[in-house]
């Protein structure tokens, strides 16, 4: 069914014969044309169809198909489906869901929807949601599973395989499976690979490999997903404060962390508040809450710039050629420090440089900016000469084309500094670096680079 | 061995523990140390090392390990190893590598290099790497492995067992097998899961799923990407223009592809050519050459600013207070674009919308623009009234003060429109939607946000 996949014409399309089937009651057929179709293009069909008719679609599907095609869905969707529920319908659906996927969907409903799953669940349930629950926001507790396969090291392969076939099938994954001790210590791990390709009288103590990462509950999560893309694992376990396993962390999800996380520093790097929504989902008041608060915030602190062109008036109007190149000035400023500090803050969240590094970043952009700025300020003392002096005629003086250029000089200098340090020095006092990227350094170098260009122009002119 | 995972502090001193080693020549207690690490801190290590140690260390290390360790490296350090390693020793590398590895060192090694690889490979080794050479920089086929699992429908699953058991230490991956016909069509898949669970005796055909998603070899990497990341596919199918199945693509690559193309993407949108080595790796003279460009590209379209600006002096002249207000004028544009065009370019990426949805944006966009920029005028407004006139006494008429207010109303309209528009124009005409980010629009934004404010300030003052 490749031709459902991934473009948004496919899925129009696809929901109009949907709707209309449904309208014909052609229910058989329809079931029919649904079930070889994967989860996540169900539920963006399911996502196209009205209030009404999605509980109906969605009560076509198998209990088990149905559970999947549930997780898919936008929190809205889930909602209105959820409302839609018998209590009957409801705990099927919760019954055939992993514990993480229905902490994400209850983390996102309002707090009756919430009393609704709850009372649907047994008590032990109840208990686990209530302690993933507590685990932090942005930890590896808030994104792991707690089911895995885990084994004893006195197990033999054959007795493994058979512990697997037995639990495996409400597993979220079977391909890593983790040894443990009575006290549910972690002692190595085990892939179905090794099993598989192991002896069935070997134990799994002797083919386990004892070297295993872990990581925290209460650690970062995207410190989960570095070390799942660095070491190439389906599966990361996660142990608590005593060391015992407490469950893992997948792949599939690992890979979602890491794209969003990878959209909200974009988002905060382009002077937006963070949101998970995809943009045309979102709606015009939302996208208007996630945009004014850093658009306001700039607009004052530029008030500081014109309050510096402001102090030097009296050398605009007598020099009046020099307000013609304050927008190529805080620019080209504002470009090379935008350059600099988001290098600096990709590089942070890859990993690949520490605060520690900043001696050597500074002495590398020192050089960069230098060689930047030596030859911006060769084209725009040439552009000067042969553009406006020879071609336009509108004549600058050798003096003030002399200060233009020195002032990109020390403007590219300063904004290459103040865009690598504005981010480490966030992250060192422990503030997010993605914040202190473009704009917010464009404001900045803008004061700087105007200051020392009216300083310049007025010590030389 | 958590303690050595992640952190520059840690592998610098564990770096100076192995150089002291070394030195001593204590070669039986190293290598009792290293064996426990993964592949991916070994080769960490390795870089840390001298091109004279380095070949050392590395000959410490058991065959396979070493192995996985040098795929790890640096393409710097790779070339450094394989011209301090015997014929011999270059054979033994290369012979434990996966076929998609191989590749991937050979295209960044000198010819010479390549010419002394393919020198130790056999006949039907250099075939594979000259077939999945030839294809585009940017294409499924360039990441694919071909080193996968495939079954006939007709064996049973104790069948299927045997043969992964006798063919499956060299592939990929074991967990996703694919059933093909004798033509090497592709029929279907069967996860280890799968068979696992399933009775001995029963036949593949019967349990494998025949709605088997696949990718074309010359698609674009990206989408396969979305793919293993919208349906959690642990591998990708890959077939050829007859449909028959020539590879996999495999979600720890999948997951550095991810990576990487969001980190292009961020470089692109801050004005630099796309570069994938790390930051803190790279020569001063590869960063000047990736930021010059665009930096001397964007400072000359500046230059049109600053005609504007030229061609409004006697205005400037005879209203000076304009002029302070031109630094937050151009900003707030700047940013009010960069907003738009950054969503765009990343729902663009992420496959969120396409060129079809223009419309629908543009409406949005409006919508949201008319939202900020009328906010924004307001609170500018009463700074002026408030601030300026009251507070720092710096007088400025209420029809300036309605002049700016109006501006910034119709900037930000403007950069919202045009900050949508051309990242989607691009991709339509087939160009790269991340080149026309922030500082491009800013350029625009400036020109046009110029010329309103001038052209209101002259009809109205």
């Amino acid at each position: 069914m490749a031709d459902f996949s991934f473009s948004t014409d496919t899925f129009d399309e696809a929901a109009e014969v949907v709707v209309q089937m449904l309208e014909e009651r052609r229910f058989v057929a329809l079931r029919e044309m649904l079930l070889p179709l994967t989860p996540q293009d169900l539920s963006t069909l399911a996502g196209l169809l009205s209030e009404k008719q999605m509980p109906l679609f969605y009560r076509l599907l198998p209990k088990e198909l149905a559970a999947e095609v549930f997780v898919e869905m936008d929190s809205e969707d889930q909602e209105a489906l959820i409302k839609a529920f018998s209590d009957y319908e409801l705990k099927a659906i919760f019954d055939e869901l992993y514990l993480d996927d229905t902490v994400d969907i209850i983390e996102e409903m309002p707090a009756t929807v919430v009393k609704r799953i709850l009372r649907q669940s047994d008590a032990q349930t109840r208990q686990w949601v209530n302690n993933i629950l507590q685990y932090p926001k942005d930890s590896v507790g808030s994104i792991m599973t707690i089911e895995y396969v885990d084994l004893k090291g006195h197990l033999t392969v054959a007795e493994a395989i058979a512990r697997i076939r037995s639990v495996g099938v409400d597993k979220e994954t079977i391909y890593t499976c983790y040894v443990t001790d009575t006290n549910r210590k972690l002692l190595g791990y085990v892939t179905a690979k090794d099993i598989l390709l192991a002896d069935a009288t070997a134990h799994i103590e002797d083919i386990m490999d004892s070297n295993v990462l872990y990581i925290s509950t209460v650690a970062d999560k995207e410190e989960a997903v570095h070390m799942i893309n660095r070491y190439d694992f389906l599966a990361l376990p996660v142990v608590d404060g005593e060391n015992r396993l407490v469950g893992i962390v997948t792949v599939d999800d690992a890979m979602d962390v890491m794209e969003d996380e990878a959209t909200e520093d974009i988002q905060k790097m382009a002077a937006m508040l963070p949101s998970e929504k995809p943009y045309i989902k979102s709606s015009v008041w939302s996208i208007w809450k996630q945009r004014m608060p850093w658009l306001l915030m700039l607009m004052i602190s530029a008030t500081f710039t014109g309050a510096i062109i402001t102090s030097f008036e009296t050398a605009l109007q007598s020099i009046p050629v020099l307000t013609a190149f304050i927008p190529m000035l805080m620019d080209t400023g504002g470009n090379a420090g935008s350059q600099a500090s988001v290098t600096i803050i990709r590089s942070l969240a890859l990993g690949d440089i520490t605060p520690r590094d900043i001696p050597r970043i500074l002495w590398k952009e020192m050089r960069v900016s230098v060689l930047c700025g030596v030859v911006l300020a060769a084209a725009n003392f040439l552009k000067i000469l042969l553009v406006d002096n020879l071609l336009m005629h509108h004549y600058v003086s050798l003096a003030a084309a002399a200060v233009i250029s020195t002032t990109l000089v020390a403007t590219v200098f300063t904004a290459k500094l103040v865009g690598c340090s504005l981010p480490i020095l966030a992250k060192r006092i422990g503030f997010d670096p993605a914040v202190m990227a473009s704009p917010f350094i464009t404001t900045v170098v803008d004061a700087i680079s105007l200051t020392i260009y009216f300083l310049i122009a007025s010590a030389v002119l």
